[in-house]
């Protein structure tokens, strides 16, 4: 996997992820740039020197004058992020993303969560954005920070976290305002998809849903921007 | 200006927007498509029914099948802004972007802040993102609802505010945590640009500042976002 950007690679740097080559542009003498080259020689790990058209030429997105190769992006298991939430001594804080397609929303709500102390992200293998280069870059590094599990199916998981003593909410219209919906505890919210909302089947598994009121004649908010300001009510709840 | 994609078109039409206009692909024919192509006939607009590829070589973005031309988005006064809050008998909320570059950002903080009910958005005219294109697209049609006043001066315009008894709040790092500060009454909250934050001068000016809580090794929300957090919160108080 690629991962470009200085906020991505450093991120990637200070948490430890494989590196198998580190390009950077020529001449780059800011801060962060010098910051960066210096923790990548500290690791040992091999830095080419190259012309910005060469970074140019392996990514689409903006480079800022640094590339990486790396290993895959390693996915963790449901039972990973509860096992995380229980070493901290905190209720789970955990973000369902039922099939979230576009990467720019995915690599935000990483983000997000990342900043707001989520323990972990939990998406479908099919039909959803999965970890790639666009992820990384648009979560500015998140990923390297946060679990994220990929489960075959989200409605049996949410069976499990039930069983487990997580209080699961959706994220719909029509439901509790979120704002005096009782949102402490060991929690799981799931957020649909950009176009269809959380399916059905799933909405109906969940414990209670809770929405944010919504003013205007634009009847939605965009996914990521949803999912924040839901994310920051629990965090706002949890004190 | 070109406006496309399904809900911004349709939001165009039902607010009235001057379109000279309208490219529709041939044979679509779901309830959304057909309920645009009705409200377009009905207000006599010109409508033309073109290949797809027609479409594609008008934009860059994702048209849907609708792309239409209008008259240049027509900015507001700050006046009109306190009007408008004034004529709801409610007390002024406005979002001030000292810089917003990223036209995706600031399309999706002009979705945000129509949802929330925001009165509207104040900008710089230089150093920022113009409504264009794009910025309609990524709004999702809601730049046809909101009121957005580009102004000379940030400064100046902040200091108008303040005699007119609005509470003007920046959003910054070392603030009050947003949850604790005092978020009702008249207020404008100030957004710094993606890289800067909000500038030195600027931020002096302002009344107080608030912050969000961040808990992870990534230090900062996207502006968008962290906007979508603020408002809503202020959303919460004001009840």
């Amino acid at each position: 996997m690629i991962i470009e950007g200085k906020n991505a690679v450093l991120e990637a740097l200070k948490n430890n992820v494989t590196i198998n080559k580190l390009s950077v542009q020529n001449n780059l003498s800011d801060n962060m740039s010098n910051q960066i080259i210096k923790m990548a020689k500290d690791k040992g790990i091999r830095i080419d020197f190259v012309a910005k058209s060469v970074l140019d030429k392996k990514t689409k997105n903006k480079h800022q004058g640094f590339v990486c190769d790396t290993t895959d992006y390693s996915y963790c298991e449901v039972e990973d992020i509860l096992a995380l939430a229980s070493s901290k001594g905190e209720d789970a804080f955990i973000v369902i993303l039922d099939g979230i397609e576009d990467p720019h929303n995915f690599g935000a709500i990483i983000r997000t969560c990342e900043c707001a102390g989520v323990h972990g992200i939990i998406i479908p293998e099919h039909r959803a954005c999965a970890v790639n280069d666009t992820v990384v870059k648009t979560s500015a590094g998140a990923t390297a920070n946060m679990l994220i599990a990929r489960v075959g199916n989200i409605n049996s998981t949410i069976e499990i976290l039930k069983k487990q003593g997580v209080w699961v909410y959706c994220l719909e219209t029509g439901g509790k305002e979120m704002t005096s919906a009782n949102l402490k505890g060991s929690i799981a919210v799931v957020v649909g998809s950009e176009g269809k909302g959380v399916s059905r089947l799933t909405k109906e598994l969940c414990d209670d849903t809770v929405t944010i009121k919504l003013k205007g004649k634009v009847n939605s908010l965009n996914a990521s921007v949803a999912t924040a300001v839901v994310v920051y009510e629990i965090v706002r709840q949890r004190g």
